[in-house]
């Protein structure tokens, strides 16, 4: 039976941490803000964007939530975008993925300032994360994974890590942020996606199995070596009539099957989801110090 | 006995390719033009520039030259550059490695031009390939690695390579650009490096297995799973008397014992060196292009 790794738990207490820097900040004279752009009304994104929003409210941060119609124009959204990068009040900026499918949303990432990037998402803090440069933003679900590791002292280093995805938000930012040389880093990284051969094969080497590739319930028991760490990043809605709103939600893996074999394993929801939303502030208190100490050496 | 893969001839291919390419840009009145600066006198080094130069007159390519003591400044170096990234009839440039270690080499990628960093190392070209943005440029090796793949009809996709060395300029940039979505891309890939706990079991999984850690014919014969491909990225120099020069060059593999268990394998000399200034050919012509490009669009 394998250890459930909670992940309301530990994202309570990187929270709790937040606020305590929150606090401090404010001491200084200086409240961390988020700003959260919404363009259309895409139900899961509605539930996410109030859940940060709570979040920063409970935590004693700036929240400045902006709703924009679907039907938007591109060149509106890179206004508000570039209003929110003079906005002094505002230290991150987030635009809530999916975008409409008129909308190029790599001009929209490229517009945000970096120094208020806290997606991590903006090509300048993707290099960083590849040049191991730490004074950039790593995107919040990788860093959540890595938080996790370290909250429950399963030290990464040395040890064969395989995450099956390969997107930039996941997997393949969780990949350079695990190889990278440094404390709950220095992993021997595998890569798998829809394209590997014999993924069985391939799963079955990890010590630290990543699932990151949106399929419910894609991983089994038969993907997983004995004792081996499993986190799963995925989120599924799968059609439920025996539940009230008719879905439940799911992971990539297989939970009763694979939870009896892993030693430790994080469950959907409760597992990574918490930690995106715990780094995402943390972030946004890393962005608010930044740029107070930038401001200060001036 | 594996098939030897001649990177001189696939070398002499992709150099040919651009002899034609530096031809029909000169016809449109514009030839590339490649500078490559050195700062002080390693001997390596040295031999390196004076090759990139001979190939670059050898295409009819336009070359320039610039030795600066080991004395230099970053200062000054930095005015080197800029200068440079001003001149019309460069297209790219490359600081030679290593800098005298009074210098920040960060500091002096991050100001040449991202549109003339033919060697792949600025942040933005960096980001490119994590992104998957064809109009970055890829580091030399990398690229050099994986159009050998290619010349010998070795389709990386749903493989498995394993990549020993987490380098940005050789592990870290091939992984990315071999698990990228594209042609002679879509690969499993796995990047172990100095603190991967049981090499031989990972690098056993390898249907195409890569060193690039720079230590002289670390990886024997029981690396390597019987019929795997294996490209050979070192060159080291070690003392060797019978030579008259006093060393000879070896790579990062144990060529005589791995030789008979590869289906293919790259020398050294002879392998992957030749590919690496082939492609930083291969990118400068790509650099006027796209510079000749956007002036046309002005």
């Amino acid at each position: 039976m394998a250890d459930q790794i909670n992940g309301k738990k530990v994202a309570s207490v990187v929270l709790d941490a937040c606020r305590a820097e929150v606090a401090e900040l404010m001491a200084e004279g200086r409240r961390p803000g988020l700003a959260v752009v919404l363009v259309g009304s895409d139900p899961a994104s509605e539930v996410y964007v109030a859940s940060k929003e709570r979040t920063c409210l409970d935590l004693g941060m700036h929240s400045r939530k902006l709703e924009l119609p679907a039907s938007t124009s591109q060149e509106k959204l890179l206004e508000v975008v570039a209003d929110l990068n003079a906005d002094e009040d505002i230290d991150g900026i987030l635009v809530q993925s999916p975008l409409p499918p008129h909308m190029d949303e790599g001009e929209v990432v490229r517009a945000i300032n970096p120094a208020k990037d806290v997606d991590g998402f903006h090509p300048e803090n993707v290099a960083k994360l590849a040049l191991e440069d730490p004074s950039g933003f790593v995107p919040c679900t990788p860093l959540g994974c890595q938080r996790l590791l370290e909250a429950y002292a399963i030290d990464p280093a040395g040890k064969h890590v395989v995450i099956v995805g390969r997107s930039l938000i996941v997997g393949k930012s969780l990949a350079l942020l695990l190889m990278a040389k440094g404390p709950w880093a220095n992993a021997t990284v595998t890569v798998a996606h829809s394209r590997t051969q014999d993924l069985v094969a391939v799963t079955r080497q990890a010590d630290i199995l990543v699932a990151a590739v949106g399929v419910p319930e894609m991983l089994g028991a038969e993907h997983v070596r004995e004792g081996a760490v499993v986190l799963d990043v995925g989120v599924n809605r799968v059609d439920d009539p025996e539940k009230k709103r008719g879905y439940r939600l799911c992971g990539d893996v297989d939970f009763s099957a694979v939870e009896p074999l892993a030693s430790a394993i994080t469950p959907v929801p409760g597992g990574v989801g918490p930690m995106t939303i715990a780094m995402l502030m943390s972030n946004t208190v890393k962005a608010c110090r930044a740029r107070r100490g930038q401001q200060e050496e001036r």
